[in-house]
């Protein structure tokens, strides 16, 4: 199967090249969220994202409700990642022919689940029928809080790197439950200076790889400081992989990995107002993983969405 | 075929039923876009719209380039239909896994040649491949303007109907290289008060039976006075059908059906900004046609996508 992330990183760069900067754009394609120029209001977040039956869910083994959930949530998380608020979602559906409208009813009451928790109105739509298999697409606005949108881009060599839970394994489950991190990154927001911000979507090496390239540093991570979920461990009982290879490769966690300055870093290990770990600081390039007293070179592992394994 | 534009409808009224009242919600389901308040700027409108092969376009006959410049289009032609300025968008697509990329770069730059011609900066995306054929998800942010959206529901009798062009036939080219009436939209907003507003992308007929049913209003049109294409009349030539039923039911002419009062209606017919063709009144119920002297029950005709036709 090729790997449909990298090939999506080589179109952002060919996008990036192509579209005309534009002065109500505030941030364009390539990070969590694009931000634009609101008169009079904070920056305005939008983000999108496609699922599609086979390659992000199993409809048949997840069922619409999980999916509907989903396909919110990852939009929810991408809010989170640039430290935004959540205000608006809109849904566009291409639905079997057959038993479309249960999967329709069945995706919207998923939806609603966590857009009640979030307070996020679902406001509009596009619903169609079609040959093909599901496909949900999700479109989520946001407004900028505190100082503003975070970005990739902003660590810089010394500041400590952190994640808001532990790694590996959401195959398991939670790939589809996850609680996107609006809140935290909302209380971090306002506690610390967040350098740069992504939500671990593609796996711990290769999304912290996509913070180091953005800021143009490297990175040094503890491996016995990375949190690894129960999942990574049970799935390494029978993988051929480690633990820490799951917490590294596996993606869809939706943590946050997230850099701020030294001081900071202290304040968070001493009094976070949210569960976070420290795993590693900021270098000026490189990105590297010390294990056993010996650094290493940390490749981009993972990725190919993990239903591509299963 | 089953008609996925009703059961749309009827999907979107169990949504409606189901999605509760937000305060920052102006506009909810149900309308060419949904609207939501932003403190110290303009109402923010918000549509989406998803294109998939076979239903909505055939990739082989189109091209990219064209399928691009109409998925972006429809979104224009939506915030048009609420007298909106468009101000981004956001794209997602599902592309085939074989040339996937080739398609990609086409579409995008069958974007940016429209987004370029409305000024709609292109701000993110979503880019993914998998084993179903291409789909393409657009979402279109604006601002209303003057006085505000233009919604479907606030004909009244007697208002005067008007269209913004000739109907029918849109298989032979239009469907994909329509302008959208974005620019018309801003100059009747100027200058007239807009009762209610749609772009006709379901057909005439099935269109102004949606204006009736929000505003809670009936019309009367004339069947002598509704502006016919010139594909319409040679699609007749081999169809069967009459080029006032290709007017009437083929859809996707994505020109504006808009009403307003009487005396503003006299102002269009004077001298509008824009062409403006006037096809009949609002009355007070049933959707009817005047033809050769008789009154006819207008019947909600067409749809079914085009192409299924073809």
């Amino acid at each position: 199967m090729p790997d449909t992330r990298l090939s999506e990183f080589s179109y952002i760069n060919w996008l990036r090249k192509r579209i005309p900067s534009h002065s109500s754009v505030l941030i364009g394609p390539g990070d969590d969220t694009a931000a634009m120029r609101v008169d009079g209001s904070r920056p305005l977040l939008i983000t999108t994202d496609m699922l599609m039956e086979g390659s992000c869910f199993l409809l048949r083994d997840a069922g619409a409700h999980a999916v509907g959930r989903k396909a919110l949530a990852v939009n929810l998380s991408d809010i989170a990642a640039m430290a935004g608020r959540p205000t608006a979602a809109v849904v566009s559906l291409g639905l079997p022919r057959e038993g479309g409208r249960a999967i329709a009813e069945g995706l919207f009451e998923g939806m609603r689940e966590i857009a009640e928790q979030f307070d996020v109105p679902i406001v509009g739509g596009d619903t169609n029928s079609w040959s093909g298999e599901l496909v949900v697409s999700v479109t989520v606005l946001g407004e900028a809080t505190g100082s503003g949108p975070v970005r990739r881009n902003g660590a810089r060599p010394g500041d400590a790197i952190f994640v808001t839970g532990a790694l590996g394994g959401s195959i398991r489950g939670k790939h589809l439950d996850f609680v996107p991190r609006v809140r935290e990154s909302q209380l971090l927001h306002a506690m610390v200076g967040l350098s740069a911000m992504i939500d671990i979507s593609d796996g711990l090496s290769r999304d912290l790889h996509h913070l180091c390239e953005e800021s143009g540093c490297g990175a040094l991570l503890d491996s016995a400081a990375v949190p690894i979920s129960d999942a990574a461990i049970e799935l390494a009982a029978t993988s051929g992989k480690s633990p820490l290879e799951h917490a590294l490769g596996d993606g869809e966690d939706f943590e946050l990995l997230f850099c701020v300055g030294a001081e900071d870093g202290e304040r968070l290990r001493q009094h976070s107002p949210v569960p976070v770990w420290q795993i590693g600081v900021m270098t000026e390039q490189g990105v590297a993983l010390m294990r056993d007293g010996t650094r290493h070179v940390l490749p981009i592992m993972g990725y190919e969405h993990q239903l591509a394994h299963s």
